[in-house]
């Protein structure tokens, strides 16, 4: 009997027409049944977030056998929210963000919509993994990653994933992929985050932009040191933000009233 | 010489003029110099996602010796962003979020635009709380979380927090609160998360709705566990979201190409 084709839910923040996603789609079609939810256009730093102010819409753009593309107006979230919910015929062996146009390594996992894919995945315990390429242009050439991304999800498929854990994955943008390290997250600061210009009919309006100063450049066992020496960096993500380090310290404060 | 007052940055998701945050100004008036740059409207959901593809804009509201207000076009973690980059007269002692209407406990963190804004704050390395009240009405009642609301703003300014670490405070909608747990976020999920209508014009609509299943109702150690018991849950996050525990075994795993 042949096995099952695993099944792949595919997200991410740049949309459904973004080069990063149609790219993974070419990528992991041999090896997958694909669906395809992603936001109608540009929802780059969406984070996790969710519309509960608005009614979402979504609507079948393609469809073959083991393949189909839904696109939704929501955020990168609510894509997989209601995938799970209302569109996929059984829960995907993995939910899969990406590839990003932009680098989502250190504090920008905050940020990061393809994040939010993904941690969403694993909210929903199910094995989810995010790639992101360090370049942000429109045609950014992602071929270089595509032997790391199949390896990547076949190693996952093959081992799965603790519940509660996910994989945030960062290309550097160079040709010549130096192998993959695992990595911690590093610790770094965006600085100078907007641009200010006065409005046509008066008053400012700003453009958030920032500059990343790295904290800790030495640290070799960082995302960020991986990328800026040509590794992929895999960093294992965790969705209980609980700093269990600071409990006992809390305990012996004054609380009483 | 007289000390100093403190300085606070307050934002929140529910906007400038809701009801929670405008109490917490009350609450904290009395003991500290307050800076408020909160979104124009409603941006419940907006976890930690920022504005790229617009300009922001913000309007001085109101302003006071030692208060000011500002009403601004972005998200929360927009609002912290823009403060910090051009609004504060200097660094804050503290970032605050809300009082949020609705619960950010347990998974609700990775949603939850207050918790946006204490994350914002903490990646900053300003020592950052949240506070949320487990009601979503408008016009809900936050008296009874005032005084806990003073202490742990007090305890904080006194002590700091180590950076790296903020704090995720909610409050069970209860009249009589039996006092503080330091507690980790429970595992929960989030299902039956849409409602489906048909439009007038055919096609679907959705909104987002959905019922939270607690993964871990008798562990006591849990924020959820304490909301339910009427305690107020002080669940310590941290930024680093690193699963250090996944590391060793990824390594492990076959990434030779």
């Amino acid at each position: 009997m042949m096995k099952e084709k695993p099944f792949l839910l595919l997200s991410n923040d740049d949309g459904f027409a973004a080069k990063g996603i149609q790219e993974l789609i070419k990528v992991l079609r041999p090896m997958a049944d694909l669906m395809v939810v992603a936001p109608s256009g540009p929802r780059s730093g969406a984070s996790g977030s969710i519309t509960s102010e608005h009614p979402l819409r979504c609507k079948k753009i393609e469809s073959a056998p083991g393949f189909s593309l839904y696109s939704c107006t929501g955020t990168p979230v609510d894509c997989v929210k209601l995938a799970l919910h209302d569109l996929v015929p059984r829960t995907p062996d993995m939910v899969i963000g990406g590839i990003n146009h932009g680098d989502n390594s250190s504090v920008n996992v905050h940020y990061s919509g393809t994040m939010g894919v993904v941690i969403e995945g694993c909210l929903k315990k199910i094995p989810s993994v995010g790639f992101s390429l360090c370049n942000h242009a429109e045609d950014a050439d992602f071929t270089p990653t595509f032997p790391y991304i199949q390896r990547i999800v076949e190693e996952v498929l093959q081992h799965g994933l603790p519940v509660g854990t996910c994989l945030n994955v960062n290309f550097p943008d160079v040709k010549d992929l130096k192998g993959v390290r695992i990595c911690r997250q590093t610790d770094g600061v965006w600085t100078n985050e907007f641009v200010k210009s006065v409005h046509p009919r008066g008053g400012n309006y700003y453009w958030l932009t920032g500059s990343y100063r790295n904290d800790e450049p030495e640290a070799q066992d960082t995302d960020h040191w991986a990328l800026d020496h040509g590794y992929v960096a895999i960093t294992p993500t965790q969705i209980d933000v609980t700093a269990y380090t600071l409990m006992e310290q809390l305990n012996h404060w004054n609380w009483q009233l």
